[in-house]
């Protein structure tokens, strides 16, 4: 049977990322990886979600796996609500909000609800993978949108909106990470948030907001600087999307979006047919770590583990690549970002690094909707020793040197 | 912001299932339902599923709340397909198997990466309504074929096929449910299968076996009947969907899928931007659960649970619905389909039964993709306890009586 012939035009075109596709490669024992972007499962409070496990399976016995509502739980939807209120000034207004198996399905639910072939997503340079492989697989065209040290360029967004149009484009969504991106550990300024925000309306854009990172800041950041666009008062237009995968536990799948209720509903019927429900398990163990009070003191260690991390990181960079590249520091957020100098390329660096060095980062060229900038890369250094950050960028750094000699 | 307006046209004709619709109103503690399709939770090992992440933690603290590779966990993987081999003789050839969170994950990325809009999906009459919507979420246009006590009608498949190429719908897909269907808990012949096996393969067409009851028969059913498509000689244009939601606990959202691995790497793609990976804990208490041995004496608890509680109901109905309905027993799942006289509609009964009798279930109206018979409805016994299965049933033909008179 040629299963070829039958694929619908949309699978046609699907990839799997590079970043998965390096994943056996990169993950090797023996191997220094900067490459993967997972959390530190040191991090993730085993012995209380274990807890709590044995008291839900002592007070509900089978009920705890059984199927839950697609909406979420109801109890898990107050808490989260609640606590985004609280902690970042979200404004839900008339907002709903729904739960998802990962943020990754949500980027997916969106891209399903409001994209047809052909449409305009607009999208920072660099973005994020996963969120610009969810537009694509519906067959979304990509934007970049020019971004500085503040964040997107305002002006270009509405410049590349009236191109979109003028290609017969219908413009529909703005893709934004303000808080320490994926790939490229960004933060926008308090300014830019307002401006994007502002340009996105204008421009009747909808603007899903991904702030998997704002909860990961750094020490001496003042969080006042982390609010969402969300947290803006205009900003109905906004979808905002976050998760417990880097605050608690990638593996239990479960993260929320708000956004306006015509959209939600529509993502609730699309997730009914695409999942049916989040784990009930999952949210359950979620539900009741943040009801125990247990979130602010997790929340405060993870962010105490990666701080000292990227301290090690950042001198460890200023020691081997003072004069070798530019970059800027990470100031939250699981990933660095390094430009080289113009004409290295940072795929063959990979392989040689790999081989010669066995040290992996990831390019990146993935990253980039337009045309890329292949003489970057991304350093993730979540699960990386702290012993070994010096030796492997020491390495790193040799092997850039060769490449320019 | 008005949200309707960037709506993709996918979105504009996504609805909710009549049965999500109904929850809230057939749910109440005070009525008798024999609507929710669930599993009763009092099948669900809890105390072994717990004592499994008590071990699981202890030896892998944080590990087991980590993320894990989209494709699905290894010796899950080998597990299932060793199982899949030796308990229903299905025959893997060069098929690979992926793991997906839940069956309905399945049905949604066969549809994603099979399905353009206009193609043809040819289903049971009735079908599971849960697996038309993802077809119909990708804009697919259904084609009921008809069936008999046998199963689907191979020769009316043939007919379909050529009336949808008449029409211009290119025919891409035939899904079938010969194990106890739900909704109409019918069970396919042998030689059906072969037939409409085969005839599938001539029309060019891929099948999607949807197995996820064929494991809870009753007493007195040879399990040689229930071989899969997938255990036929000729079946490698079969994809074979089956799930733990059945005979282990639903709210793990674990399932696989079986098939020629050109379609099932389009599937890994989708899957890795539907949700990047399914519950790595959901999927370690699953591939525990069958390493320690324990599955087929939790499969013989579930079997004895069902088969007593569908004793108790095929007595409830030849008492009480004798003259006023036809039905075939069922002999396996969690489904028994009734038709009542012409004339009587299954929502009006509904709406009448549940307040003045507080008995509820679901219309066979929905579960047609053609014209629907309206006075066919669809009783789901394994949440009511033995007591009210009788209790129920005769108010429930007390009311209809009232229909008809």
């Amino acid at each position: 049977m040629d299963g070829e012939r039958l694929l619908s035009r949309n699978a046609r075109a699907m990839r799997s990322s590079l970043i998965r596709q390096l994943t056996g490669l990169v993950n090797r024992p023996d191997v220094i990886s900067f490459a993967a972007g997972s959390p530190n499962a040191g991090t993730f409070p085993h012995e209380q979600l274990r807890q709590i496990h044995n008291d839900l399976v002592d007070r509900e016995r089978g009920g705890v796996f059984q199927y839950s509502v697609t909406r979420g739980n109801a109890r898990l939807i107050a808490a989260v609500r609640d606590r985004d209120r609280r902690l970042k000034g979200v404004r839900l207004g008339s907002a709903s909000t729904l739960v998802v198996s990962g943020s990754q399905q949500g980027l997916d639910l969106v891209a399903r609800v409001l994209l047809d072939p052909g449409d305009a997503v607009f999208v920072e340079t660099p973005s994020f993978i996963g969120a610009m492989a969810s537009f694509e697989n519906v067959g979304a065209k990509l934007f970049e949108v020019r971004c500085d040290r503040q964040g997107m360029d305002p002006a270009h967004l509405g410049a590349r909106v009236a191109e979109a149009r003028s290609l017969g484009h219908p413009s529909k969504l703005a893709y934004v990470i303000p808080n320490f991106q994926n790939p490229a550990g960004s933060l926008w300024s308090r300014q830019r948030r307002r401006e994007v925000c502002a340009a996105a309306n204008q421009a009747g854009l909808l603007v899903l907001e991904d702030d998997a990172y704002g909860e990961l800041y750094f020490d001496g950041v003042d969080s006042a600087d982390l609010a969402p666009l969300k947290a803006m008062p205009d900003s109905s237009h906004v979808l905002y999307l976050s998760t417990f995968s880097k605050i608690l536990a990638p593996g239990l799948r479960v993260a929320w979006v708000h956004g306006p209720e015509p959209v939600l509903r529509r993502m609730e019927y699309c997730k009914e047919a695409a999942d049916l429900c989040t784990s009930t398990l999952g949210q359950r163990l979620v539900l009741e770590f943040l009801r125990r009070g247990w979130m602010p003191a997790q929340v405060g260690r993870v962010r105490s583990f990666y701080s000292a991390k990227s301290k090690v990181l950042k001198a460890a960079l200023g020691e081997h690549f003072g004069r070798l590249a530019r970059w800027r520091v990470a100031r939250g957020g699981l990933f660095q970002w390094l430009d080289l100098p113009e004409g290295v390329d940072a795929l063959a660096l990979l392989h040689a690094s790999l081989e010669a060095d066995k040290v992996a980062f990831i390019p990146g060229a993935p990253f980039f909707a337009g045309k890329p900038r292949s003489n970057s890369l991304r350093l993730s250094f979540s699960n990386v020793e702290d012993e070994n950050i010096a030796a492997g960028l020491s390495r790193l750094s040799r092997r850039v040197r060769r490449a320019l000699a």
